[in-house]
């Protein structure tokens, strides 16, 4: 049997979750909550059980698209029209599949940064585009070379993924970010794809520069978000495409072919929750001071730390520690002291050779010290 | 802004609901049930609201894989292996997608029998694939012509679209449609695709032959399937794909890029639910009782009823009533006697002329009484 992705591997964080499960170790691997949702928000699943089974129109429930329509304009100061700017799918994962089979042709190129979260090449590749990867540097903080992205522009640029807060890094961009990139594709017909499901995780005072803020971005992007790590319902896997209404006609054209609509009771939970500012806008802070007790239990040993300005992502340096390849060291750390990461090499087309893993720090607080316990006595 | 499916219209599901809505019609168009699932199901979606809310793995909640794996085995003697040969979607419309996606190259054939549910043709294209689009006759009771099948295939068919009991005609395989059709893709390496949404709504004591039942058909077989059609859950979008091993490492590859996963509460709740048989067992007759009172509100009118032997759908040839085009007449019928239908035209490539309408009849006693009684006086 000829395989289409003979080259494809399962994805990097089932293995290290079901390495995690195998031998009992603490899975600081794939990002997840290692804690449930509000009981607020268990109540409105609760109470939406009865009467909402039925299913929802393809492109969402009109008032859950209309309170996402409202968020985003208390948040972003961005008014968008629910009726013609909003999809809801299935998680980002489908957000992001459909921006991109909606708009790749084959032959197409599309552009992203190493490391890039591990989705996106594939999908590309299987709208027949080519994927196009340039390398981020850790030593200089995950910045982009914009002069190497202008420089790699062609007639076939059909996109650009975006993605800030950065995963697996932690990076995020400025407000000179989105000007730098406003720069090179004005003028074009080049599209941004843009990642935000971290839009709310912040840290240190600063500020998510949601493409949505950049006019001459915001007229070409598709803004793929996500309620997962918003509201600690990874496993609902309810997300969200902002476009302008002429991508927004071609995502949904694809969208009702690839799962048709998303969970109606799911929806209507959502929908009265995210009302409540309160229920998001607490988030960075929840999650800085993790980051910062996480952080605390390395002071003084080998591991060095990278910045995390934003997700919920711990990237850590162990040259000092050991000089394997990082998907052996994380392998052997769930195996041996029970701690599972992930390597960010499998991140990259070409990996640079780097020694970082990435730590997701949604945990509780005992399992971050225990963790972080294990590790500093290697 | 260059359409990649410049010919593709809103599903004509969407177009019709959305219409009945605006002209406050009673809704036969779109099939789901005009009733709630049962109370020990939102009972249990309301239980696992509590610590069932971070991803599920991949292919599913283990114990939901061996629900549907244990209940394929008492409904059809067909013993799954739920570890390698089950995957849960979110709904089968991303089974179907991921099933064609996961094997059809750019160029392939891929053979459908129309009048074809409309989501197969487009992610055919999508795939880079050629739908090849054989009709099935009404006066014939739709069934397949095997020579012309036969006649069909290439050396470039890479697939066969099955789909039974069939939407939107109600026909249902026997038997010698699962031998015809093995005859012909014996010593192929044909795949197939077989939707069975409906597998537990079959009518007058007959049969549902799944592709699963017939040894050469199920080694080379992708079993779509959904809990949407059999729970009165429509809008849990959560379904399923039985394909053997070597079938499902494909799918899940591509399945992974898709969504992902699928949500974690409604698959805890489904795999408590579905270990009852007498939550499925009783639906033909449920349905069939639905049908035949639906039916005999027609008698003696100028409609006439096309035999329906499974699936939730009548249809009915209005020849003696009206002139006009399906899509016309179906359209005006939602306006001005207020019942919304689908008009089966638009599931044919080249649509034969037929005067034939679809009309869901999985709704209450009232509203299917109060359509027919609209209906009949025209
Ligand atoms: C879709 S599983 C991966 C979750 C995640 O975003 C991550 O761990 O990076
Ligand atoms: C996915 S919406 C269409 C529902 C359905 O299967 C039908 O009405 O035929």
């Amino acid at each position: 049997f000829p395989s289409k992705q003979a080259q494809v591997q399962t994805t990097i964080f089932t293995k290290m979750s079901a390495l995690a499960a195998e031998h009992g170790a603490l899975n600081l691997s794939q990002g997840f909550p290692g804690f449930d949702c509000s009981e607020e928000l268990q109540a409105l699943l609760a109470f939406y059980s009865k009467g909402h089974n039925q299913y929802a129109p393809m492109a969402g429930v009109p008032v859950f698209k209309q309170s996402i329509a409202d968020k985003t304009s208390l948040f972003y100061g961005i008014d968008l029209d629910a009726s013609k700017e909003v999809t809801v799918v299935s998680g980002a994962t489908e957000a992001l599949f459909c921006a991109i089979h909606c708009c790749v042709f084959p032959g197409d190129e599309v552009i992203m940064f190493d490391p890039s979260y591990d989705a996106y090449d594939p999908a590309v590749r299987l709208a027949g585009g080519i994927p196009i990867h340039l390398s981020m540097d850790a030593k200089n903080g995950f910045q982009i070379d914009w002069e190497e992205l202008a420089r790699t522009i062609t007639p076939k640029t059909r996109a650009i993924m975006v993605n800030s807060p950065h995963n697996p890094t932690g990076s995020i961009w400025t407000e000179n970010d989105l000007e730098a990139l406003a720069e090179i594709v004005k003028g074009t017909n080049i599209l941004i794809i843009s990642d935000e499901v971290y839009e709310h995780i912040v840290f240190d005072g600063q500020k998510h520069y949601s493409v949505l803020l950049h006019p001459e971005l915001r007229q070409r992007s598709f803004v793929c978000g996500s309620f997962g790590k918003t509201y600690h319902i990874t496993g609902w896997k309810i997300g969200y495409c902002l476009a302008p209404e002429y991508l927004t006609k071609e995502f949904q054209k694809l969208h009702q072919w690839v799962t048709f609509s998303s969970a109606t009771p799911l929806q209507y939970a959502l929908s009265d929750y995210l009302k409540e500012p309160s229920h998001y806008l607490g988030l960075s802070d929840f999650y800085q001071r993790k980051r910062d007790l996480f952080a605390s239990a390395f002071e003084g040993s080998k591991w060095k730390l990278l910045p995390s300005h934003g997700s919920f992502f711990q990237c850590m340096d162990y040259q000092e520690i050991s000089d394997e390849k990082d998907v052996d060291l994380a392998e052997r750390l769930t195996k041996e002291i029970k701690v599972a990461s992930i390597p960010i090499s499998v991140f990259y087309e070409k990996a640079p050779g780097d020694t970082i893993l990435r730590f997701c720090f949604a945990k509780s607080d005992e399992v971050l010290l225990e963790a972080a316990h294990r590790l500093v006595q290697l």
